[in-house]
């Protein structure tokens, strides 16, 4: 019977890494995976922009047309531009390996913290947002929202440590409800509007508390912080470019195509939102007082405000539409859990990142990212305590400093091919377009870096921008580490292995038992030049007790008793062991330790902690080996039957040992 | 120059075992030590007593002299009972020891169960109490009550893993003063009084809300449920008894004349106190509206009181008794700190708890005991929110199950000397009078523990009726564990160790460098009678690779590539090894693998992941042992040469091996 493995219940069984191929995504997959986060961030792109135009007052909402054009027109310039890098680098890789190769390690480093931070910032973010959608719609579950965060962070954890695939499967739904629903939503509202009906918000007679007293300079302030604002609509777009290795083959042009599907959904879904909410007249405010409602009256979001304005008594609609937002929301959280890892590997590889995460696990996926990413997530769940306000102000530096340096290094790509002769008078045309097109991506994305930087700074962004430069000289220092240790093992052509001129063997032993036998056959199997047991004794009696034990299993390694009164086992221990070591340089020391291998982890702390402490001390001795001769107990056999050759009874006891060793 | 070891810090460099001798404790450091809790619990014992008859009106406070007359007698007969088990069980124990010897394993074990619990709370109600009063003190750091008590709780931990009699040093002072200043207050009233002055506490004249509501049986359960929580007065009695080891000799006789030492100071000020708060009529109440007040207005405590009217305008030296209450009752934390890994090394010896807790550390202490109980105490104090009042109800039902099953142990123990023939008539008497001191006792206890029973049950105590079944079942499951193997590991007297027919080796290498040379040089020198190197290759580069290295380094052992696409280690080395094992069943393979040894502990993650999980699962491989080559990197050497000697350069490279083995 195979015993009860909670690990395998929860990711399933390991998968054969020949199956690598079959995980690769069909675009259908692809897009609700890759995409669900700049899909869902129309949810609240809009509320982000009236949010901030409400404090310049009625006067300045208008102003919402042009910084929602904008953001359109940003969009659709970055999409493009992640189109060329989809093309122009089919090993994926994104801002990451673009800064890399165009602009210096230095540019790449930082762009690969800038979107570190952003994947653990979308995550958080997501979730949180989804939470506080669902907490909205069941106000009784208001009081567990970190706990319900945390929750949902562990799902989407087990769903991807499952494998990419399924969860494609399990993240298609949602994705594409959301977006059915919001076009349900439009549809509706045309016919309505287009038969002479008056839709209004519920929130269209409020009144925006502040009168405009914003003029000349400050208006444009205020459109620009409303435009950088509305800029969440990009996050995530560059998870695609990343990912372009898990897509089916053409990867390259299926990435690209997917990325256009995810640009005309994005760009057309944020676009009707804002229509609408400007049509509806929708007026938000962080703080219900600046509508002249009580303090801490619930408030609708933007989108809730326009789906109850349309639908009207089609409440079923709208309660889908909430439901849909929701699970867009949470799922969107998915895409950093596809491009973190895969990040993360590439700077493993790359040596700026613990080599682990390099590793794909039991199901084919970045395991240890993964688990990473989550824990990071959770972290900064718990220290804001699931507060969406300040968790947002957090979120998009780091978008906007990856995207202004992959931009900039399309730019200087674009430069590097014009200069080259090698490239055809045919496709300069081509890429002196794509070029313009990433130099204004790489303007716009810079210029709202700066003004994202400025307005966000005071509210809770100096954590951001001090984890970056923290996260960039934690790279530095482990490439650094990498490098040295590179160095240090290397060793000259003429190098040989070296056989040390004696091999010495201590056993450990406590007293004579199955364990104790198995560890001294082993080690007369290694021929070594000398044997010793040692023991360490309290008092006199023990003494005795060990002798006679010795003596009634005649055995032929002579016994070295250390006296510890008070039964110290790993000082005396170790200053016999540096001793021996010290009397022979030119030979090993080998230190043989029986180890009892329990079934249970939670037998583990009942066995062998002062081996562990000893080992861990031994290691650091130069000259000295250890060697642990595993004994397996009963619960760690699984059911099959004891090591019943481990020892002889009677005789001599010797079953073997005279051959010759080769060395 | 030595590095910079933050553990050599906190607590001091190790001591050498035949130190021990020197930490024994004289009775001057024995009391402070042992008895800071039963000392410091007179703070509060009087004030418990008078908040239960306030329940009952102004009428049943007299009832507070009849209570504490009670508690007197009690504590004088546990006192007296413990002072006999000081010279019966010189050896330490206390009631575990008692219950094991007089009621069996099952008592014994209950009894353990019960201590353990209660040296948790007496951590967590001392610490929180004294942060108590300092925070009342201190009212801006009332918001960090939980800092405070985790950080006191960690002060102690330090302390004491730095050794007994230093710790002694450090609370010797504020426990003497303790005392000092509530004689010093004893006899300033003494003086006031003779003189004729009329002292009344400030809130003599505050009405006690209810009136008596009580009448007949009522009354007298009131009364019972007054003695019952005055009867914290009696936690930490049995320290001593626990402690008597520790003493310097003759130790049972110093241990019993420190009980009675603290028995007279513990009566004295308890008397005192309580008849000081008679005599000045103080009120107390669990609600300031109970006595009149508006809600949430600030109230001393009874001994704050009779402090601040016994002084009168002597106000620094209320402030000294304020001070050094807090400071006693923080420290009073430590008897727990000296009691709890005593027992549960002797619970360790006899098995019932993991080995480890039986070993002394550096400083000769039991430095993982004292570890696992300040980790449960800062568990408490976190979840609890460092709310004394809630703690309070969980504290003495422990304290009580281990009297009643020590005195009724002890009953026993005295009919079973004289049913002896053995004991001489001359202590006949002696014994009768013992036996008939722990009877009453014991059936007093008992009585107290029934009362607090039904009395806190609904308060919070079930929680520690839960967890002290809890205990007692972990405990036998350990002693269960532990007996099992021991049967498991058991040989026949005619059992000899087996030498292996043959020894096959595997050296694992990733590519030829120092570590690779030095393993592969010590594989050859346990004269193995197969040996072959093995590595993972993700694609034919690679493998051209290694092959070339191989080459150039002219290595004489065979290479066996294994296939791996996607890098996967641990799945194509592990099966490699099991199939080798499965092949020589009378063999025994050995698994070589070089191992890089990094200076600090944030460098371990960067090396060893793949080595480590192939480790902890070749251990679960039958017949297969794993060997750590350690190749010690630059920052593990602390400041040494490199390993020079770890290949040869130049010529076939073989320094030796060339001697037979013994085996």
């Amino acid at each position: 019977m195979r015993p009860f493995n909670p690990k395998r219940v929860l990711v399933g069984e390991p998968l054969d890494t020949a199956r690598l191929g079959e995980t690769l995504l069909p675009k259908r997959l692809a897009l609700p995976i890759f995409c669900s986060d700049p899909l869902s961030s129309v949810a609240y792109a809009t509320e982000e922009i009236l949010l901030i135009l409400a404090l310049g007052g009625v006067a300045l909402l208008h102003l919402a047309w042009y910084a929602a054009a904008a953001i359109v027109f940003l969009l659709i310039v970055v999409i493009a531009s992640y189109r060329q890098t989809c093309h122009a680098y089919p090993g994926g890789g994104g801002a990451y390996v673009v800064s890399a190769e165009n602009l210096g390690p230095n540019a790449a480093l930082t762009a690969a913290s800038a979107l570190l931070v952003d994947y653990v910032m979308t995550v958080a973010v997501s979730v949180v947002s989804g939470v506080a959608a669902i907490t909205s719609a069941i106000p009784s579950l208001g009081d567990h929202e970190v706990l319900l965060s945390v929750g949902f962070v562990a799902l989407l954890t087990v769903m991807n440590l499952r494998g990419v695939r399924e969860s494609g499967r399990i993240f298609a739904l949602p994705t594409y409800g959301f977006v059915l629903v919001i076009y349900v939503m439009f549809a509706f509202a045309a016919v309505r509007l287009a038969t002479g009906a008056t839709i209004r918000a519920e929130s269209a007679d409020l009144p925006i508390q502040e009168v405009s007293e914003y003029t000349g300079l400050a208006v444009v302030l205020l459109a620009l912080r409303a435009f950088a604002s509305g800029c969440t609509a990009l996050t995530g777009v560059e998870a695609i470019s990343n990912g372009v290795p898990a897509f089916r083959k053409p990867k390259s042009r299926n990435a690209a195509t997917t990325l256009a599907m995810m640009g005309v959904l994005s760009v057309s879904m944020f676009a009707g939102i804002t229509v609408l909410a400007m049509v509806y007249r929708v007026h938000v405010a962080e703080d219900p007082t600046e509508l002249g409602l009580a303090p801490g009256t619930p408030t609708s979001t933007a989108l809730a405000q326009i789906g109850r304005a349309t639908f009207g008594d089609w409440h079923f609609l709208f309660y889908l539409l909430q439901a849909v937002t929701a699970g867009v929301l949470v799922l969107a959280a998915n895409t950093a859990f596809n491009g973190f890892p895969m990040l993360a590997s590439i700077l493993a590889r790359d040596k700026y990142a613990p080599r682990q995460l390099a590793n794909r696990g039991d199901r084919l996926v970045y395991s240890n990212g993964i688990v990473l990413l989550a824990l990071a997530a959770i972290g900064l769940i718990v220290v804001f305590d699931a507060n969406l306000t300040r968790l947002i102000q957090l979120y998009i530096i780091g978008v906007f400093v990856s995207f202004t340096l992959s931009q900039a290094g399309m730019v200087r790509h674009w430069g590097k091919e014009l200069a080259s002769p090698a490239t055809p008078v045919t496709e300069r045309k081509r890429i002196h377009r794509s070029r313009a097109i990433n130099a204004v991506g790489a303007v716009m994305t810079s210029v709202v870096l700066v003004i994202v930087l400025i307005t966000k700074f005071t509210h809770g962004a100096w954590l951001v921008i001090i984890a970056m430069p923290l996260l960039f000289v934690g790279m530095k220092g482990v490439r650094r580490h990498y490098d040295e240790v590179a160095r240090e093992v290397a060793v000259p052509a003429a190098a040989r292995p070296r056989t040390p001129a004696r091999h010495h063997v201590v056993v450990l032993v406590a007293a004579v038992h199955a364990p104790t036998l198995k560890a001294l056959g082993f080690a007369k199997a290694l021929r070594p030049d000398s044997l010793t047991a040692v023991t360490v004794a309290a008092d006199e009696e023990e003494v005795a007790r060990l002798r006679a034990q010795w003596e009634e299993h005649a055995v032929d390694v002579p016994l070295k008793i250390l006296h510890s009164p008070y039964r110290e086992v790993v000082g005396p221990i170790l200053g016999h062991v540096q001793e021996l070591a010290g009397q022979d340089p030119a030979g090993v020391l080998s230190v043989v330790i029986p180890e009892y291998i329990v079934g249970h982890w939670w037998e583990q702390p009942l066995h062998n902690q002062n081996a562990l402490r000893l080992k861990a001390r031994l290691l650091f001795t130069p000259g000295v080996t250890v060697i642990d001769v595993p004994y397996l107990l009963e619960s760690a056999r699984d059911g099959a039957g004891p090591e019943g050759d481990l020892y002889a009874t009677g005789g001599a006891g010797e079953g073997g040992g005279t051959g010759r060793g080769r060395g």
